[in-house]
């Protein structure tokens, strides 16, 4: 059995998406026990329209709610909110296994940071998305925001920890790494950029492949991309731009006719394929990497597929031992060499 | 008449691409004059080819050609070179209003700066492309590669440069700029981005409406994205890959069985009109703002219909009164508040 934490009040459509996502992840997995968190009257509400499994979901009754706009460090103080409740449940109890989020970032993060606490050795906390990619598998591009502003150090500590995902998530034993950079050549990008290319090529456990371009991360040979949270927010933003409006081209593209629509008729299953394979939400959200036990940020805006995705990738990387393998590649590396000043 | 420069031997399929390029570009504007830099034998053996209005095409012989991966400091000593020679002619005869090159982009950004010139009060010359949005227009993402480093003074005046580009290339009379960050919120980013955000808005030529994201460049409400050379960068290449990757998917998809194969006979008008809207190359590569005249650097692996869209697009900001737009905006700026120690 494998205890997931559910904040079921977090994002713009809670509880009712989150606990439809719940039940859907429960149906898929008997292996799996949910911890709901939540104002429990509203939940057993939005419970009594589905059919599951009553004895593998649990509710942990919490009157408060941390809004997308309250401040994370007000909202980290208030222990009785869905997410914060969450945190020190996950913290204490040894057999709940990871946590899953459409809630604020922002509390997210500093909420992952000041409860549940980070591996000893990681500086700081890093989101991590999975990106569908040319070769039909996916990207990790990390970090995607959690720190605007980076030192080299912690540039090296994300290719530790996207490798350890790539490996427990995915089965990648020698993930490739590569640094996000405004061309692929060594001494391309600022001194940010310079001194962490050559911090990169020094460590024993990560497959440093050099810089890569925004374009290699759905085109690349790469499995990790590593970024400071600023470049990697706008790159994740720009390809979700990107997606966002190919579908709404090819829906009005693909309405504008008579024929146009008989042709749909006939590829429809070749457009769902296309829509597959461009999936954003096929993991459920950004894995908040870096913490004590896993942590699945979805999107504000999920849908129940995107929540029982979240909880069932969230599983995943508990049975792939994400921890360990942090801890494990963290070990053999000397990082004295990209030592700073904090 | 309007005579243009075209560096006939830039880019990977330098000059045959290039004198197709500029035949097509001749033949669509009869208003059009062009000068071919390179070499005249090649771009002779090239023009046989083609019919052409030959009183309106000239060569300038130039026995030396810049590659890709030459270092741009040396390259611009290399008056003979098709690149420098062509600047050398645009600085110093009055006619001739535009440079076009596909050749390389950190040879054309040293030579527009070392022989040409910037306009006077501008501190760096920005490329900027104009991107496809979901509006049915497009979006000038400025800077998207010259300047990895930037300052807030810069940040203001690609502002100044990105709003001439929307007046004199796209008649939008009061273009609206936003600053590419990590978020919305007026607090987000880094120092360089909360600093530029108060400059920003107190500058009275420039119609600001805050932070945009990554997305914001596609579906957003602004004309003109503001951003690092770095950032802009990313964006810029992550939304190519994203696009890549899309097309590849679609036409794997397509060819997948008989029935995808006929919807897509029967919406092949909507998959073109989708490709149409998509396109990245209508303008011919991006604009190589802040110089004395405009430039135009297309994409190393240009097509015919590529080149002469530049071709075109140079014509059409030169008539939009590009650096007149640029020095009037400048004027009405007190940029003493964003002086900065260089």
């Amino acid at each position: 059995m494998i205890k997931i934490l559910l904040d079921a009040m977090g994002g713009d459509n809670a509880p009712s998406v989150n606990v439809a996502g719940a039940v859907r992840a429960l149906n898929a997995d008997k292996q799996l026990k949910l911890v709901l968190t939540g104002r429990e009257a509203e939940i057993c509400a939005e419970l009594a329209k589905h059919k599951y499994d009553k004895s593998r979901l649990e509710i942990v009754d919490c009157p408060d709610v941390i809004e997308m706009n309250d401040s994370p460090t007000e909202a980290v103080k208030r222990k009785q909110s869905s997410l914060m409740a969450a945190y020190w449940m996950l913290k204490k109890e040894d057999d709940i296994c990871a946590l899953v989020t459409a809630g604020s970032t922002g509390a997210t993060i500093v909420g992952g940071q000041l409860i549940l606490g980070r591996i000893r050795g990681i500086k700081r906390p890093a989101l991590c998305p999975a990106i569908p990619n040319s070769r039909g598998g996916v990207t990790l591009l990390v970090d995607c925001g959690a720190n605007a502003e980076c030192k080299p150090v912690m540039l090296c500590q994300f290719a530790v920890l996207g490798s350890a995902y790539a490996r427990a998530g995915f089965g990648i034993k020698e993930p490739k790494v590569g640094l996000l950079n405004n061309g692929t050549e060594e001494h391309k990008g600022d001194p940010l950029r310079q001194e962490t290319y050559k911090y990169l090529s020094q460590m024993k456990g990560i497959n440093f492949i050099g810089n890569v371009e925004g374009r290699d991360i759905m085109l690349g040979e790469c499995d990790v991309v590593v970024a400071d949270g600023f470049s990697g927010n706008i790159a994740l933003k720009s390809i979700e731009g990107c997606g966002k409006l190919v579908l709404g081209v090819m829906k009005k593209q693909f309405t504008s006719s008579l024929s146009a629509k008989i042709g749909y008729l006939f590829a429809r299953k070749a457009i769902k394929g296309m829509r597959a394979q461009l999936d954003f939400n096929k993991f459920g959200g950004a894995l908040l990497l870096g913490l004590k036990k896993p942590v699945v940020k979805s999107h504000g805006s999920s849908k129940p597929e995107t929540i029982a995705n979240a909880i069932a990738n969230a599983a995943a990387i508990h049975r792939g031992r994400l921890v360990p393998a942090v801890e494990e590649l963290l070990d053999g590396e000397d990082l004295n060499f990209a030592v700073d000043d904090d």
